[in-house]
């Protein structure tokens, strides 16, 4: 076992390895290849008896589980949505990890509650959210979905749920777009699936106004009671933006709790010319966003702020004997913003990243991600393998592979299917899929951290080479 | 903004920073000695606009920060429980960040899903768990108790409750020393809290067998329908035991989900000495414990174990057209075997653990922490001025200060909390609190990773002057 003191002395290894990894990074497959079970085959049934080298366990780790790793933080990393890190936000982690406080009041460690709190502020300022609200650093988007579910459940029942169940009437609006957290979250809050209303999107995919009103209007009449509303800002396909304000009318109207979910494009809002997509966040109640995607941060990190933060301690407040302290109510014990007790110091990476970078270049570098994916569309557009199928937005395009000669859908899907099996197992980039309107079609996201004009030029020549590949074996 | 070129070239300051902490960590006052608000008010209230230097940040890091701080990696915290971090789990923790994949699918790594499964067999075959039962590794035992009320609420139900809501009869079953989490779980599942039927204990705090027997009787008889049971192995407390085995046979007679929280105690598992604890295993449903609290690996990492995985993942299981892969139905998607669908390599500190430490070395050292607590309640028990109010068990001790010329509760329990707090404010120990039978009792847990015998020297003389100090006053 290693002692405390040798910390440094046995470190480089580590080091070692860690700068390995980065300078090899864009030579391995973005997408692993190996085949189920073949890394759990490869490691013993039992643990060892006693400690092993590290220079053996360095050397597993190269040879087992390296080929097991779908590169998040390779350049060409282009699937799902990005979870970014930086060298900054990394140097964050390595001292929250050496520190290892347990965060979950604030006098387990006052420092974390404060510095969090500060960035709050500093988001608030940023991306203009009323400086009332308050807020927290939650796990994942999952997650705060579900606690503003939890709150919307709890306020909209004068906090009785918890204590005496949930009515089987409470409605929970969101479009058919949007993120398969909405329906989960509803489910774990024991409000049933059935009461999730999925309102129809518009041509740009965003949430219908009017078929949300009328939806609610319908369940008024029926003695349901509409409870929470979740505006997506980017949804999960094709990174459609529900009309805020417009719904936000909408929920003050009726008294509905209103939730915004903009976790992979709230990056965006610390620049101010996506401000306006915000508008109406003063009429709505909570927010939430996760750095940890658009924004340098290393998972886990995300952000939520909610207008009235006493409604969201009121619905998650405990106070056993063993954790009640003297500076209660003068001070954020977050263990009450949440579900877990237990807390890391997340705050941390993201003064680092923050601090290490300054807002300017952050700001810059999602312009730049913006560019390269204007670029990578007018790419799409001039080709005459591919098909855009929606105008790019942001870091997000999606097309798909349309030689001249094919129009029907069944065989497009096909094709597109296995144009993205086959890009994916030539490993030089990663790509995933989502469906529109009956359509298999790519994403592509170009987001990560470290992505380069070049690494545009490779993802081109993949998908030429690739449509080239199907061209000459049919 | 740091390259990743550069990442060895700039992490030394990091590293000597951390390395500092390490070696002074022990001059450093436990508990944090800041005032409300004292760290939030030298933070600046904006962001920086551009890059800072890294001396200067870690500069702030030391001054502002580290005093805000409360130590959990100081020998000398015997608060609440240990969360325990060690050099290899830290390590693990340095490479996690770094390649900061996101485990949600195992397309998505299917390293860090297949080791997380290898990890599982490790612990089963270290705790003789039976080999059918799966597992994973949730991030806190709140989460991992939640999913356990959560499974047994959709399998009493028929997966229904998921769908339809929850109906306001499914009754969970406690003994009142259990933690906060269990009532809090219910509360997030919709099952309302009066649902929560707490069972009286015994002498030594442990659930009673016939009164839980005679609440489910009762339960029955009015329509109730009993649905989980939550014994804790190790209450949050007092650390006592309830009786697994009786409770799973009644359990298996009235078809109950049984849920086994083992928090903290679960790592002395791997000591063959206290397997009998888990006798009944084979008759309960799932399992928790904490690495990240006694078992040298850094938060979050708690075990979830369950004996059908099935049921786990009929409960979560979500399917999106943007998450649908090839392997589906071959391998671990663990997204679905619990409430996030982001999750972090948590797998790989866990192996670091192991493999750098060896299961010999881990198991002397939970031996050694055992060992000074039985030298530690020695001391009180001989102590004029203090009493023990529990036997010493494994880590764990509880007493009060007890002045001969003292008996009035009263004037004691005013007496130790003074104490307590002129203890913890001296900054060289930090000790927490509980009531029992109305008696306020100090806790002291001994099992930091780095503890040494000339630790528990510093806490049995800090007892002895606060003791003398407040012997002075009267």
């Amino acid at each position: 076992m290693i002692e405390r003191q040798d910390f440094k002395k046995n470190v480089q290894p580590i080091l070692d390895w860690i700068d390995f990894y980065f300078q090899n990074i864009e030579n391995l497959p973005v997408k692993s290849q190996v085949k189920p079970k073949e890394i759990y085959d490869e490691i013993p049934t039992t643990a060892p008896k006693t400690a092993e080298e590290w220079q053996v366990i360095l050397n597993d780790l190269t040879d087992t589980i390296l080929p097991g790793i779908t590169h998040w933080q390779h350049p060409n990393y282009h699937a799902y949505f990005t979870a970014n890190s930086s060298i900054e936000s990394l140097y964050g982690e390595f001292i929250t990890s050496a520190i290892a406080a347990q965060c979950m009041i604030w006098e387990t460690s006052p420092a974390a509650a404060e510095l969090e709190e500060r960035m709050m502020d500093w988001f608030k300022d940023l991306m203009n959210i009323p400086r009332e609200w308050e807020g927290t650093i939650q796990d994942t988007a999952s997650t705060s979905t579900l606690v503003a579910i939890l709150t919307a459940r709890e306020w909209k029942t004068d906090f009785k749920s918890n204590e005496y169940g949930v009515p089987n009437n409470l409605r929970v609006y969101c479009s058919t777009q949007t993120h398969s957290s909405i329906e989960k979250g509803v489910k774990i809050a024991g409000m049933g699936s059935r009461n999730v209303v999925k309102i129809d999107v518009d041509e740009h995919f965003a949430m219908r106004v009017d078929l949300l009103e009328k939806a609610i209007e319908e369940d008024l009449a029926n003695d349901k009671i509409p409870t929470c509303v979740v505006v997506a800002l980017g949804t999960t396909g094709t990174v459609a933006m529900d009309p805020l304000k417009e719904v936000a009318a909408l929920c003050q109207r009726h008294q509905i709790w209103l939730h915004i979910d903009a976790a992979f494009v709230g990056s965006a809002f610390i620049l101010p010319e996506y401000h306006h997509f915000l508008e109406g966040i003063e009429l709505s109640d909570s927010f939430t966003f996760n750095p940890h995607k658009w924004l340098f941060t290393n998972f886990d990190c995300s952000i939520y702020m909610v207008k009235n933060a006493d409604l969201l301690i009121n619905t998650f407040e405990i106070l056993p004997e063993y954790l009640k302290t003297k500076t209660r109510g003068q001070v954020n014990d977050y263990r009450d913003w949440g579900i877990q007790l237990g807390r890391r110091f997340r705050a941390l990476k993201l003064w680092f990243v923050f601090r290490g970078m300054g807002v300017e270049a952050m700001q810059e570098k999602l312009r730049f991600h913006i560019q390269l994916n204007t670029t990578f569309a007018d790419f799409i557009q001039n080709s005459k393998d591919f098909e855009l199928i929606l105008p790019p937005f942001l870091c997000f395009s999606c097309f798909r592979f349309k030689p001249k000669n094919e129009s029907n859908l069944d065989s497009l899907n096909k094709l597109n299917e296995e144009f993205l099996q086959m890009l994916n197992q030539r490993g030089k980039v990663f790509l995933s899929h989502t469906k529109i309107n009956g359509q298999y079609v790519l994403r592509m996201v170009i987001a990560q951290t470290y992505v380069e004009e070049k690494h545009l030029e490779i993802a081109i020549n993949e998908l030429r080479e690739v449509a080239q590949l199907i061209a000459n074996k049919s």
